[in-house]
């Protein structure tokens, strides 16, 4: 199973990257804008349709790339929504609307989107709407794509790993650790669901 | 109560133009790109500052502006998504953004989203994406919004307006008349509730 796992050196993507590893029949390809087999900016739709040119036939791709801004609502400027948009949300969005034509028959494809619009936390709304809109783009992509293929998103709470910088703004959050993270992925791939917002 | 209505032209704008109309305590300011009190394009941040500065300090904003493409999904394109986000999307973030600085306080803001995030139709797969952006959005930002203001969101099923040239897409849908859509919106300009997604 050739498995393309976009931001592998991230603090998500380094759980995915170690965790899929370790799994005989996958065979793991990485991409990310400075390191990798592949290097992609995900918010390029061209250099998208690069990576999935050179990359060839696949059976899964994960996403753990992107990023939004965090502001205050009353500093909040159409450019920082902007740059969210871009990078979280039409950058994994770029990867489903051209990867469906790289996979093989019955492959899937795992986004990541996040717990900030379930629950609130100050300077967070704009990753709120890009989690929103990966959501229920996943919903909705899931009736209308072809090929038997499936797609799901991941939704994290605030992970170990970046619990040190994090936990100031997140008091009261119960950051998820690793194993539990990867699980959601690995249900995911090897899984029959579509369509599905798995939260972790 | 001075009330910006943007969009009033269209088949949901109009339904709104005549009910606020008769509320004898709301003077009704109206906009769009071709017609009303003043001429803005929602979708460029620049315009729309003008339009505030313009219009100067309000009490109520109601969106009925914007529009998404609808394409099948595997001919869906990058530019179609971007397309989508730009207008109904980052164009109703700008009122918002721009618009918490003309708003008296306790003013209120009400965006409009749709059906197609909670049920699906072919080729509403960019309408779902940019639906759910827009309520995960008006879900946080009523959290950090200062000055006492409410945003809540309109989520109307097809228009009765708009159904003669919808009913092959939507078919077993019921479509809304315009008074438990006019209503949605009163109850959020004048009510309490704030955070909303009034499903209509
Ligand atoms: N950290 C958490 O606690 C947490 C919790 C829930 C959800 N999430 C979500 O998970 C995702 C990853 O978060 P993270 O904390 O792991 O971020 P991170 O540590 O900054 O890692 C981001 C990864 O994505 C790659 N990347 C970033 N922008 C890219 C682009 N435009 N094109 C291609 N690759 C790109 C980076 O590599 P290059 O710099 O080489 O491109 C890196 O591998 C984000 O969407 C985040 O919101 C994170
Ligand atoms: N019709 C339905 O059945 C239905 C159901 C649920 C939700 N909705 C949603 O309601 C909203 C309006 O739908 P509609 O059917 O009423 O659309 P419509 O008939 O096309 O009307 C759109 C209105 O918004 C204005 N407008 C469009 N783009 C604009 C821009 N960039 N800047 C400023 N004004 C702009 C138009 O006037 P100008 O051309 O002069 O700018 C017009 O007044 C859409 O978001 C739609 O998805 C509609």
């Amino acid at each position: 199973m050739r498995c393309l796992l976009i931001g592998h050196t991230g603090t998500l993507g380094k759980i995915l990257y170690e965790g899929f590893s370790k799994i005989p029949e996958i065979e793991l390809i990485t991409a990310s804008r400075q390191a990798g087999d592949y290097h992609v900016a995900i918010d390029d739709s061209e250099s998208v349709k690069a990576l999935f040119a050179a990359v060839g036939p696949i059976d899964a791709i994960v996403s753990a790339a992107g990023s939004t801004v965090f502001k205050p609502f009353s500093a909040l400027e159409p450019a920082d929504i902007q740059q969210s948009i871009e990078s979280k949300l039409q950058g994994q969005v770029n990867l489903v609307l051209i990867g469906q034509h790289a996979l093989n028959k019955g492959g899937s494809i795992t986004l990541t989107s996040g717990i900030l619009n379930r629950e609130f936390i100050p300077q967070g709304t704009s990753s709120a709407l890009v989690n929103g809109a990966l959501e229920a783009f996943v919903a909705a992509a899931a009736y209308e794509i072809g090929g038997g293929l499936r797609i799901n998103v991941v939704s994290p709470n605030a992970l170990v790993g970046s619990w040190e910088s994090y936990a100031s703004s997140f008091r009261g959050f119960i950051p998820v650790g690793d194993a539990p993270v990867f699980a959601a992925y690995e249900k995911s791939v090897f899984g029959i669901m579509t369509g599905q917002t798995f939260i972790v």
